[in-house]
């Protein structure tokens, strides 16, 4: 088989430089190197097997130890045996009928989250293709509990409606407001502490505002885990207030998730057995295949399948000689859907919770290990005053030039300048990635994810020299 | 590698019934069948070998010449070797600097087809995890490009807006309005010809009965293949209405579009440089692995990217070193975005679009071949009077006990029991999977859809004399 000589095949190419994690070229250079057009006669298979090879040796390395530029990385390898078998079996996720095996995968996987979290009389859920369907789905399910009629007469004569969530939030929170029609203003954003965090004081008195403007808050987002600095809300005082006001409420645990498998880290979830639904990727820290995202709920009266039905009688007959019951499909909005649980389920069952859980507790010691490093307190600088609570490592890189310099705007402004110089460097070398930002009034600086239970301390001993290599002329 | 050992591993496995299309069993057979239980231990490697030939045996060999259930079928091996690579190389496409091979092949393949369609002045676009999000797409666009403030405010003081399409159109159209807060109900259904196919004239009194009622119709779905009937709208004449009004015309073509690549049937979706956005499916008749489903717009005023950006600032810095108007992921909804592009890119160019067209023409030329079948004149009986427009074969079967007797409501709802009893016995045989459906007032009545180059005049022979084989004693 092509795929398979292929495959092999690239294992003994040494044309391919492997261990840089790119090789890095502008759009225009590239764009001649891999000749994209597309023409009315094909090609041979000699070709073909080319383009395949530079199509892997152009991408980046996601799976290098040396990738820390988003929050996922490394290749857990029973889930990518699952993500093959997902290709070649093409199975599209909408009946029973048609999908035996992976809709009872699904359900298994979806039952034993549910556990993990605590829901202890059971609830229900569906994969979806990333964490900001999921997100939405949460908008969608809190806002029909709120008021059903919704689904079928829309937003037009309704009350504002108001989702409270805080500043560091992901940004589906947002861009589900936009296409849900409830709008981007009508996202109250609440403040965070010092680490990142929501504050319930600012969260209720955001609740209070949106009433005294006769608008209507009906749910409330929680993260688990935020994007740029890994920061966890404290759900069990969120759970509080919504409880207080009859909001829904959802977590964001797309990032932080995998820490629930971790008797040493749970903590930081403490009280999402209280919330209404949740949404938690095992294709981040726990690395299952792209995609793989879990959106869960803890009704238990169907809400996922009436928010979202359509009933097509094509699809979800009813007069069908098995319990369709099994049928999930109608409780998407999608109607092709892949198998993603089955990347997640193999793996659980090769690995077993134990080795989640280790992985997680490894790649978090891992991550704080940064601050104890010489060349870090040498040569960096904390974005925060404490230890991280997740894998984000967040830190400005201080060139030699403003080491000694008194702080002022003017430093500021210059710091502001060197991660993407040093950013720019680093691709262009392909040693590592690593991401950069800015944060409010902070200044540009570097957000280091560890995850991979592939990165070695001298991994992370690399990044910290090889970025102090490249910026100390700055 | 494991994963290289496993494929060969299951060539070699005489115990899987590779004949079959699907072993049936129930979903508590099954169950236990598969041990889904997850546990704290892991398992061994030849016992997660033994998962993976489970999970392989018992899903439906959706890649069987004899699977006619879906609007997919087949095995295009350029695509999946195309989806291995994407699996292995476990890109996300949010930016160039993580995803320079994907997203420019992503943007080849999508001006490709934005010719193919005919829009002399370029357009936009975006792959999506399935056309129905495709559709929702369009239904933003066209809301955004009416009132772009809706994206702050939402829809609270908004007019009551309207979408019109026909009665025979996907689902995703009314999933899509209850979920972007527009409500079911204000999805306005136009009547069809016997074909299945809208009827213009409707369409301009239905705009005129919503115009009447206050309210503002702001967009026309037209279906280039209907998913039950095959049905293509007429866009030329549904567009002439669009320009009158001032409506955005969408084409979901995920089903149709195909027939653009074949000159014979390309009338088929005359017009189609006149619409604002298609949504067009190449996972469908044209084979590209699962999923690969392209939204394709004609506006080149960023709209995409205007409608659905959230500028965050950890992903789409505007400090880079390079143009940032590669970063294509605020385009997107999503967050995390597969590079299905390069599924449909990889084939067509091994393929090129001569070879493509003739596969379209073949599936076509084999739809319509039934029609003369020497069974099928026997046994079976057309729903419509007409030849079918497209690869969709709508059949009543017949059983002797019903040949000879009188049309009555009677022998109506006695056919209609007809369907569900065969496809229950085809699945437990399971020589064979087609699809069966009530529509409007029209009792059960089979969908054989022919896609694959792979199905032979013999397989479908074979359909023919095996639905009378297991429903000549009804």
């Amino acid at each position: 088989m092509l795929q398979v000589l292929l495959l092999v095949d690239l294992d003994n190419d040494t044309s391919v430089p492997v261990f840089q994690v790119c090789e890095w070229h502008s759009p225009e250079q590239l764009k001649k190197l891999l000749d994209l057009e597309l023409r009315d006669g094909g090609e041979a298979e000699s070709e073909i097997l080319q383009r395949c090879r530079d199509a892997i040796r152009y991408s980046v390395k996601t799976s290098h130890p040396r990738f820390f530029n988003q929050l996922y990385a490394g290749m857990e390898p029973y889930s990518m045996v699952a993500s093959f078998i997902a290709e070649a079996v093409k199975t599209n996720l909408y009946t029973y009928e048609v999908a035996p095996v992976f809709t009872l995968m699904e359900d298994a996987v979806l039952r034993k989250m549910i556990k993990v979290i605590g829901w202890e009389e059971g609830g229900d859920g569906i994969f979806n293709p990333g964490g900001s369907l999921s997100n939405m789905y949460a908008v969608n399910l809190a806002r029909y509990r709120y008021c059903p009629d919704f689904k079928e007469v829309g937003m037009f004569s309704a009350p504002r409606l108001v989702i409270l969530t805080s500043q560091e939030c992901h940004y589906s929170i947002s861009k589900g407001a936009a296409l849900m029609g409830i709008g981007t203003k009508n996202v109250y954003t609440v403040p965070t502490d010092e680490r990142g965090r929501m504050i319930p004081s600012a969260l209720e008195e955001k609740i209070m505002l949106a009433k005294s403007e006769g608008a209507v808050p009906f749910m409330v987002n929680a993260t688990a885990g935020t994007t740029v600095l890994g920061a966890f809300d404290p759900i069990d005082e969120i759970a509080d207030i919504c409880e207080k006001h009859n909001l829904w409420l959802h977590v964001d645990a797309c990032w932080g998730g995998a820490a629930i498998m971790s008797k040493k880290h749970k903590h930081l979830l403490k009280g999402i057995h209280r919330v209404d639904s949740v949404a938690w990727n095992p294709h981040k820290m726990l690395m299952a295949s792209l995609q793989c995202s879990a959106f869960l709920v803890r009704d238990k009266t169907s809400l996922l399948q009436h928010c979202h039905s359509a009933r097509a009688s094509y699809l979800f007959q009813q007069d069908k000689f098995y319990d369709v019951s099994y049928d999930t499909g109608d409780k998407s909005v999608q109607c092709s859907r892949k198998p993603d649980a089955f990347k997640f389920w193999l793996m659980w069952k090769a690995l077993g919770s134990r080795e989640l859980e280790q992985r997680v507790d490894r790649a978090l010691a891992m991550a704080r290990s940064v601050w104890a490093n010489r060349n870090y307190q040498q040569y960096y600088l904390n974005c925060f005053s404490l230890q991280p609570e997740y894998a984000n490592v967040c830190f400005w890189y201080l060139p030699p030039s403003m080491r000694n310099l008194p702080e002022s705007p003017e430093l500021w402004k210059k710091l502001h300048t060197v991660a993407p110089v040093v950013k720019q460097r680093m691709m262009k070398k392909g040693s590592m990635m690593v991401g950069y930002q800015p944060l409010g009034e902070k200044a540009n600086f570097f957000r280091m994810v560890v995850i991979s239970p592939q990165v070695s301390r001298q991994d992370l001993d690399f990044v910290l020299n090889e970025i102090h290599n490249l910026g100390k002329d700055l």
